[in-house]
């Protein structure tokens, strides 16, 4: 089953359920207004949602045309947004390059930070942003949402409050991160607005590439048109989604419609590119002893897609463009 | 004008307005169902509820008695909790029990940490945790709640984005606290859910005592039934709660209803005490080389209150208990 939410209705958009294709969709609202109305009921909800998407696929639904460009962002307000760095290659490299070595542990205990979960973006939404110089950076990201999960959850049980999957541009400003890092308190400023796929996918859709708490599918990341990275989001990641909802959940409960990133997908084959520029230029570096890929311009350009087996894209695609901000006081 | 949520109704409970005495509510449903929708629509709404309460305080409504043990958080879920640490002094002190010297950017540049806002705690309560090992603290704090507050707001506009302040305990566990400052992604699961004061109050409320962006009022701390603390708010804040929204949204928009807390309150006056236990273990230790003061255990118990100058609470009480938390898997 697909679900998005559209941008019309009210600061939490309108329900609906979207076709396997991504083309036509079914308005959801006589079983749940919004998304987070459904994952607060998905016991109650989730046979009618499925039943309406059966109906949509074959062909017997009063559907209208899907446009991505319409939706936003499934959950447009969120109450968590709690991200790994699940591909701990990516975290060794990052730590490296400034010349710090990683500690042991971050083997077996999960990076995670709390985001910003309050406006979350639509997948063609411009990245609106006052200053290139803070080093602007996209992030390719696989998440899953979940619902009611009580506080000490097994990494076991975890799995089973899964209940969505989605696809996240986790957008960060590299320059403010490092003073963050610095300070100890964790990211806010380097972490602007998040944009999501326009689509939400329970994980029955992904068939086997739905396996042990993963995603064994590359994360296909284009720049400014030219392929970036195809990183495979089951290779490499080191804790699976149980253990990082399971590590979340340690001292407290999380209410549903939590989402739980994975971190910037990762492969230790360099071959495969990356999700994200501070990597490459990283990288680059190492090989060359410069960076030469510069952080994203007003007007640069990114898409973040997953395909399946047989070519059809799964969540459709993040498609957004750096645009300046400018803060406008209001008249006295 | 103060206002509450019932823990009646669903997930986001039911609006009241409360009396000045905070003893008589009225249902405020007929305006807004939610005090998220009220901030979700505060220009629509302020007047209407402020009729309300202008009714209930001249005995004209029909009201009920009121009781912070039928409340919920005002926000039972919010969007976002921003957390500062305005209270520089408190920091500086914190650092140099470790050993470390505090740079001085932390007297022009605020500390602020992203929180978890997806299930905040009724004031009274319990503080459920699985392990007195983990080093429990209180910490009292004063918080505002905005509306929408555009990105790059000054901290001069920010001001005029505050609707509501509140109180907080804002629980932490020390030990695991350590393990994250090392990581460095910010603190996850050393801070379990925090508990509001019963109810959220417009600034107005506060008279004089609400001034350039701060409560110029004693924040009064109470543990096992002895005075712990009652430091001035006003006193030695570094940063106004203008800055502190300014400097969230330095990169983002802050949707409505997002609450940005102060930090522990704290004054370099000594003699007024400490809002939370890792303070006095500090200062115990600099003054006889031992800290004395235990982290709190299970059935310990902390309230947090604040009276106006004719002595009577502003916000109600928070009173909570730390009770023994246990997972139990759901039977296959």
């Amino acid at each position: 089953m697909k679900l998005a939410t559209l941008k019309t209705g009210g600061r939490d958009g309108a329900l609906v359920v979207v076709d396997r294709a991504i083309s036509q969709a079914v308005l959801a609202d006589h079983i749940a207004p919004t998304l987070q109305y459904a994952l607060d009921n998905w016991a109650a909800v989730e046979d009618k949602l499925r039943k309406l998407s059966d109906e949509l696929n074959a062909g017997r639904a009063k559907a209208f045309a899907f446009t991505p460009l319409g939706a936003a962002a499934p959950l447009p307000r969120a109450y968590q947004w709690a991200d790994g760095s699940a591909y701990v290659n990516h975290v060794e490299l990052v730590r490296k390059s400034r010349g710090v070595e990683m500690p042991e542990s971050f083997w077996t205990d999960p990076l995670m930070y709390q985001g910003g979960s309050d406006a979350m973006l639509g997948s063609h939404d411009d990245i609106l942003l006052p200053d290139e110089k803070h080093g602007i950076d996209f992030e390719a990201e696989v998440t899953v949402v979940t619902d009611d999960v009580p506080m000490g959850v097994t990494p076991e049980d975890a799995r089973g409050h899964i209940k969505l999957i989605m696809l996240v541009n986790d957008v960060s400003l590299r320059y403010l991160a490092m003073n963050e890092l610095a300070k100890g308190f964790g990211f806010f400023q380097c972490k602007p607005a998040s944009a999501f796929s326009p689509v939400a996918v329970t994980p029955d859709e992904l068939g086997d590439a739905w396996d042990g708490g993963k995603v064994h599918l590359p994360l296909v990341t284009h720049y400014n048109g030219q392929l970036f990275g195809r990183p495979n989001a089951g290779v490499d990641m080191v804790f699976d989604f149980g253990t990082l909802i399971a590590h979340a959940a340690r001292t407290r409960t999380l209410t549903a419609g939590t989402i739980v990133g994975s971190g910037t997908v990762s492969n230790k084959d360099r071959s495969v590119g990356s999700s994200c520029i501070v990597e490459k230029r990283i990288l680059e570096k190492m090989e060359t002893g410069e960076s030469k890929t510069p952080f994203m311009c007003f007007g640069d350009r990114v898409t973040i897609e997953m395909f399946d087996a047989a070519g059809m894209s799964i969540f459709g695609v993040i498609d957004q463009k750096v645009v300046q901000y400018q803060y406008k006081a209001k008249a006295a």
